[in-house]
């Protein structure tokens, strides 16, 4: 009897696997360290011990699995099953992993990407149940966007829709880590964030950063500054309102382009909470037409850390 | 025996019409003069009034027609065939056009915004034929876009997808026409480059536009930019590569966020050739990741300034 799936998000830090009923419940769950920068035979050979390990603790025989989906961040073709690129796997740039992954485990694999897999979780079992056009942006270390038109996931002619993290809102702004300059990404995400404290810090600014980060500039993160814009510090407030207004600006690109009915915001830095989400909400409605705000219901994650494996294991429900 | 469909575009200048089979031929036209600023009453007896004569030009008896798409500017929801706003007639702010004009020709009536519209025709009868995934763009005098995903036109949850023209490539950009700053349209159409040529002769720069404009600052129209532009203007070179940067930088939010197989562009400014659309290209394979170059085919309308009244008439083929 084939009745549950595997759920795969291979990320920058750990491969997370969950097996998955068809309610969408979560019934065991395994996590390996990480391997950016690995070759795809290191990381493949992870992912299926990950997956023995899921299978052997949860004590189900693998055929009661369905297929196993797979999400990882970088631009991907899942029509075709293929990595074109991936940041954290630079090595893999037209990487067939579906047809690898599938002969591995012995099971039929989806890949797709990341956010793509987050939103479709969100959609299916949690903050945009009931929607129909629904955008799921993680707030996170990068920025990333999985699209849901009329009940289906949106994917693109090529698989990578939703690269709103890389769209630009400042042809003049800051270096992005793509090359390019004044991407959304250069101001609202976690590696932006980052980057603006350590320029504050190297221009001497009198900052409580200083103090909680102490003298190395690489331990700066959007933890610290968010704890120190806690405390007053004017600094770390100012950083927080500059990515939260870009965030926002963001926002109103995908309102305006996309006139979605739901947007779920999801990642860690949502949890940073007012300081980052109000100049966020403001630039939002100072940036799209009088007419269109409130046209669209703005929620936060529920599946939170657990949507991508959710999604990338939903997801195989949907296959042909 | 109903087998015929009228179009219908209202625009800031013209209100045209034309009957259109099932083949998408326009087998007749109508033309009447612009409304721009008037209430809804004069707009629709004078629509009223050239669908009778499209008609009896035509000698087609209303019988035949199945129904009248009309299409124009501003946000419109279809589902309600409610103009929400329209800058070229704001006392119709909220105005029941598909009602009132319905109740007036005793005929089914769509009403759906200009760019979805011409985006419709494209995809049908014109250069988006065998497209999946296209959007349709004006560079006009304004700048607009009409979206079609998985073969159908795609409104959003409010009817107002597509917005392309508003959303932000500066946030402290020039003044927008909408009153926020840095809208890709406050550097990309026609309004923008009339702005951007006057703020030059104001500022007393040395360009051949004095000359081909007179001393009336309100005459500098697009048309005389690029003829200063071809006799070899330094500043209205200038002027057009602006232009077209951002065009393409609007195209690459395009490319990116929705990832489309077709973009079809549309609108007067297109004529203008490699002036403008040179910087657009770079500008926009600049501001896309390499593996997105090349992953979707961008061509000229077909339709051109039929575009609307044929789209208009076919949407009327998908009523349900």
């Amino acid at each position: 009897m084939e009745d549950l799936v595997i759920g795969i998000d291979i990320g920058g830090t750990k491969i997370a696997a969950g097996l998955l009923d068809r309610q969408g419940n979560l019934v065991a769950r395994a996590l390996s360290h990480s391997h950016a920068g690995c070759p795809p035979e290191q990381v493949i050979e992870a992912v299926v011990q990950t997956v023995s390990s899921l299978l052997s603790s949860a004590r189900v025989s693998r055929e009661r699995i369905v297929g196993v989906g797979v999400g990882c961040a970088g631009h991907i073709n899942c029509d075709c099953g293929i990595v074109l690129t991936n940041s954290n796997l630079p090595d893999w740039n037209y990487h067939p992993l579906r047809e690898t992954l599938g002969k591995r485990l012995g099971l039929p694999v989806l890949v797709d990407n990341d956010a793509n897999c987050a939103a479709w979780g969100e959609f299916r079992y949690g903050a945009g149940r009931g929607s129909r056009h629904m955008c799921y942006i993680t707030f996170s270390t990068g920025c990333g966007m999985g699209i849901i038109i009329d009940g289906k996931l949106y994917r693109g002619a090529t698989g990578t829709a939703g690269e709103i993290g890389h769209t630009v809102v400042n042809p003049d702004g800051p270096l992005c880590s793509c090359g390019k300059r004044g991407c959304l990404m250069s101001y609202a995400c976690g590696i932006a964030l980052d980057q603006m404290a350590r320029d504050c810090l190297e221009c001497g600014e009198d900052t409580l950063l200083r103090t909680l980060c102490g003298d190395n500039p690489e331990k700066v993160q959007a933890e610290k500054i968010a704890e120190a814009a806690l405390q007053g510090d004017p600094i770390a407030n100012r950083l927080l309102a500059t990515a939260g207004r870009y965030f926002g600006i963001g926002l109103s690109t995908v309102v305006q382009v996309l006139n979605p009915d739901t947007i779920v915001i999801g990642g860690g830095l949502a949890h940073i909470g007012p300081l980052l989400l109000e100049p966020c909400v403001q630039a939002l409605n100072e940036n799209i037409h009088p007419v269109l705000v409130n046209t669209v219901r703005i929620v936060f994650s529920e599946l939170w850390n657990d949507a991508g494996v959710i999604g990338a294991g939903a997801l195989i429900w949907e296959m042909p």
